[in-house]
């Protein structure tokens, strides 16, 4: 590890909870140097939903490398680039009845966030954005005045603006109202909070803490947006390509966003790549308003395009629905066990968490589970958060084997409490 | 192109001064859906330096991608990362004695930019940063908020805030001082130009209009920066990785940047991938401060390792110079025979540039050049600057091609103009 | 009035509503160029706390003016200035045991407010400002930045940023916590809420509604403040000096706020004039950091000095309670009359409002008043709020003359309703 | 002075250079509460060009406030307000050909400028304003932003924003062009300088050292803002009311400014009062958008109308002229005789400066001339700047009585440097 510590940055930091050199991958396991296997329920926090190197996927990005595909293309048209589009539209858009136009914004989420935060100021003529609270938008200026994360918004080095902050669903309490009280700051002519120009919304705060908006809050949401004018932007970026069930997380809602954010497991192989989905009468970008270098990353395309193959019937959504169901269950058992140190279990398909009593907790069973050969991580600014977020093709078997080392890992950091108390 | 009308944002841009389906690549050239051969003098805006589908990277990338090498690595240590490290202190650092650490901060060039500015506003405390006229560094809102281009900075749809803009060198003519002027304003107390936090520059202003920076403007703002204590950041996106000879663009003027961008052909390939380097003194960022979901690119970490080769001799770097030399050489030629139209040659090494005395001319001209079989861009707010950027592998025969095809290109669109001009 | 519509912008406002040209004035009346007469229970907006023209202010002001006492000081050091100072501090601040530091920020509102925040500022090293709905503060940028009324704010042409918004006190219904609310937010990391400099506040929202924060909810406020290290900026310009019965509105909460602003009637007279307080070790101003060419307004000081001759007894304080109530009863007589249109009455001292159902109501009420001889205005942003300010030397039955005219306009403008509906 | 030590805040800094406390004034003179006499060269900052308490107005004011004449009027229409109008109309406006609709907007220069800023940006849909180097608006939020001094914006106590900030008349060099350059990055899409809503001027800059635009460099201005449809705003707080000889000190350019922002010396008397000048077509005001409690001081108004009669004929302007001369006759043969000490002498009418050679001779020439019994400030961030701003209305004894003074103390303090030096 010295090379890292001589030579990259301080900014690092999973390295530093998983201080190992991977070598290889496959599926739902990671390889060190010395051989040791790791089994991930982190899956490239949500790129790998399809798992490490994808069997299906790498055969086709090998031809495509043989062949001379074009690898780099800008916004220029490639056969890899018409093939991915032409799936999209056929796989996912269409049965659905969303026929969004598809911008590839740049490789990364928070480029993503980036152009539908500039169209939606553009075409409203106003500045502010309506976020909530432990949002998780991106690292860019503009995604980062949306996010929610005290220290990464201090490593701003200047104050964030033009968002307004209010209540994610359950902020206040289980019961608590959050959809009429912004509808009463943005109804009160008199509130001092400007009419925004969008809302900007994530059906599950993965990043900040797996918090779960209800159905009925989301459809709220989207009469609020109705009735004001407000653009709806859903950033699907980690709960999206599956993770809870359906390819979008808000499609059990029936909603239709004025635009959808996708990264991460959009390529299905790990490879840098990110979608702003439009709807059709929003899409009033002037050519190249928006652009750069690496938008066209042919090389993810061509693994996207396979992995649009899992979504050609139901199975895996109910698959990961019936796996989530599981450890739903087996998780609600290991909190009888502990009670008074599990708050909660909660989260939706394949994303799922446990909140801890205490803030230490999430990250020492984190730490006690990567001893035990899993990759787990956790969540939420006070980090009493563990997150669950296995690949979507895991196994009955490899999901079994994870959740063994987390009642594992949980039962010997609790009782190292109860030890630590005792003294 | 149906699909793409169809389906992709209107957004797009570059696909619709080149309308046609791009499918394989090799080298200098391109090969669309046809069969129709591009010579390509645009080279991925940049991000081509090696050419498309290197052979030796293509060779250790299979090998990889078969080995089943870790592809999505977050910023987890992996081998691919680590040879990637060692390899670049080696080869890059360590021989121009430039002590960087080196932060992976998301693999797109703006990714590096906003790292940098908030790195910079972070460790001085102060919020604005001096960025100068032409001035292009990316279209996420912080890198937004310091480049120049009108039509770029209104898609903002807000009030681009905290940048102090500046005249680049001859921006007020060949022989008017810019750095004094600048001085000035630092200075007096009353100026109203509150001190920056850094000042962000590029040594050629690719986008800009490809003005060239001399090289003692460069040592003279280096200077500014020390005495006033800012930052000096240098955006070498563009011009850096052997484009203007040297591997990095500045050193021939023996400069030590406070922190260096990277990205396009870092990764050689064309894969995403993107460097802030950062003074280790400077390496201010506590764990986590700025991250990003494909900041781990290890595809592009093979690539880039084997590009590196490049640079264990000085060959590719006297050869950009002979290269760009003879293209200076055949282009004031050509300015001789149209003294009217072309007002200038301008460039280093491999990127080069011909300003023509009129507005639509370099796009005209580059329609023309398509036609005949070449891929060249416009540069510049006003679009009056045909840019030329060849892989820095072309051999003299592409160079002579592509120069011929300009010469035509240039002729052709004159000549019509000329019989416009006499109906 | 063609004067005014030829000469004067049309930003002009109440004389629009009170469509005569008032000459002179005296104690609660006014009289116009037709001879007419005009109770007054608008106060000049709570600049006329003693009524017009003061006989003892008036004489103390002509004896200044013939000795030619200096009139125009700027921060200099003068006698009246020096006799202001000393009286202030030994009839309000000692007795109160309110040891301030008192800053002259230029003659009017805004300036103190404007000046807090600054300071407020300057001292956190912060820049945000938490601000409540339906506040209001002033009308140049700092203050119009964490005012409320949409209507004024968008006038300012830019968007206004550096104010966190949060509900005022019993904003999100009669019983409905806000203060856990703002702890909430102020508590969580990821909150997304950046802990701001200060909390400016009005002890009632004049202009906003009338809307009477509760003794409680001013001290846990305070207590917020003090956990989280937030400056309290008191801003008691219209419900301070006397208003509410004590000097300062804050009185009764027994809270010590770390600034108070101070404006409107401070100089008894209607003098252009404005104070702000400042604990003495808050007081970290450099000389010169903050100025303005009329701070030294020393007729105001004069006039203001004697002013303070009603605060060296309780008999303003009480009869100021006593009339207040006199008014309450008389209002929730009326209520009962018109249970339909009159949703509320509230205040405190000699600010007490009705708040009608409807929206048009306030409006059509303060025109029917003016009619029938009192000037009366309306206040929040729907304009459903009817204000009674008389001065606090109002006599019983000048109260008892516009309570009755209240009565009439209220019976007139429902009637008018009833007829219409009828139709 | 004890009193002020112990109550007032440090903010306070006038009257620490001149540590008296002064009691009453007349004409050029003020007297301190020891009988000491000092003649005023300062004149309340520029508020005070018909001298202190001066006899014509004073008797207005008095009568005014016997017969109960109202005092503080909001925006009410009123006798006073009236006459003001019609007089100034008739005095000052039809006669210059200047058909401006009169704002009253607050009565504090700063007020005068936040709301010509709020109109413009309003009107133009534009938010950034440019301003110049060393120009001086006030100290609120919005005028600060366009202020240059250093000092003053870091109290702001955050990031100054929406000012392009450009050189002024001269600031590069005697010679050197600015009007050019302005146009330049305005003309430019890729200078990253946004169009501006509005240009703010001073046509002398009072505040930041007396520096002085000519007449062809302001002509040259109002054609930039036609050129790019911006507005040009006139701050003349300082300059106007007749200091530089005409009424408005830019009548000489014959330049029509969209807007003009008159305060100081517009009472005449030093009584608080502002005044933005609208031309007619860009009086988009909506009714009660900027708003002010003390934006009807009708005392100011009597004043300010007696004043008027000045301005029936041109005698002031010329003798303003006329003085002008002669004082900077003496100050150029005052240089003559220190040629090493004194860099330059510039002004124009009644704003006269002798600039230093180094920071500390003005300040020490202030204080020498005080202990002469004459009151005269420092101008400009660095303070090498001694200003002359005689009432218009003074003598030519007294004139020549405080150049005397000033000659003296200019050869004690260079005398005392030179023996320090021989030291």
């Amino acid at each position: 590890m010295d090379t890292f510590e001589r030579l990259e940055s301080e900014v690092r930091s999973y390295c530093r909870c998983f201080p190992v050199i991977f070598d290889t991958a496959q599926g739902c396991y990671l390889t060190d140097t010395d051989g040791n296997r790791y089994l991930d329920f982190f899956s490239g926090a949500g790129a790998l939903n399809y798992g490490h190197n994808n069997e299906q996927m790498k055969a086709r990005l090998l031809e495509y490398i043989l062949r001379d595909g074009i690898t780099h293309g800008l916004d220029m048209a490639t056969v890899a680039k018409k093939r991915f589009l032409d799936k999209f539209n056929d796989v996912i858009l269409k049965p659905r009845n969303l026929p969004y136009k598809v911008q590839f914004p740049g490789p990364t989420g928070t480029n993503a966030v980036e152009s539908a935060l500039k169209l939606a100021r553009n075409i409203t003529g106003r500045h502010n954005v309506l976020s909530f609270t432990n949002a998780f938008h991106g690292m860019t200026l503009g995604s980062l005045s949306v996010s929610g994360n005290f220290m990464k918004r201090e490593a701003a080095g200047l104050v964030l603006t033009h968002s307004i902050r209010m209540p994610y669903c359950k902020y206040l309490g289980k019961d608590a109202e959050t959809i009429e009280y912004i509808d009463r700051f943005l109804r009160d002519n008199g509130s001092g909070v400007d009419l925004p120009a969008a809302i900007i919304v994530e059906t599950i705060q993965a990043e900040g803490g797996v918090n779960v908006a209800s159905v009925e809050w989301l459809q709220d949401l989207e009469q609020i947006c109705r009735q004001h004018e407000l653009l709806l932007i859903l950033d699907d970026i980690q709960a999206g390509c599956g993770r809870t069930g359906p390819f979008f997380s808000f499609e059990k809602a029936g909603i239709y966003p004025d635009m959808v954010c996708l990264a991460k497991s959009i390529s299905g192989y790990g490879l840098p790549m990110a979608l702003t989905l439009i709807k059709p009468e929003l899409d009033q970008w002037k050519p190249g308003e928006h652009n750069g270098t690496f938008r066209g990353n042919n090389h993810a395309f061509i693994t996207a395009t396979e992995a649009l193959n899992y979504w050609e019937t139901d199975e895996l959504s109910s698959e990961t629905q019936r796996k989530g169901e599981k450890i739903v269950r087996s998780l609600h058992r290991l909190r009888k066990q502990h009670p008074e140190s599990i708050r909660e279990i909660r989260g939706r398909g394949l994303m799922q968490a446990i909140q801890f009593t205490e803030e230490d907790m999430a990250q020492t069973a984190s730490q006690e589970a990567f001893r035990r050969g899993l990759l787990i991580e956790t969540s939420g600014a006070s980090g009493s958060v563990l997150k669950l977020l296995p690949p979507l093709t895991v196994s009955d078997e490899e999901l079994d084997e994870g959740l063994q080392i987390i009642w594992e890992a949980t039962a010997e950091i609790l009782s190292r409490k109860v030890s630590l108390a005792a003294h």
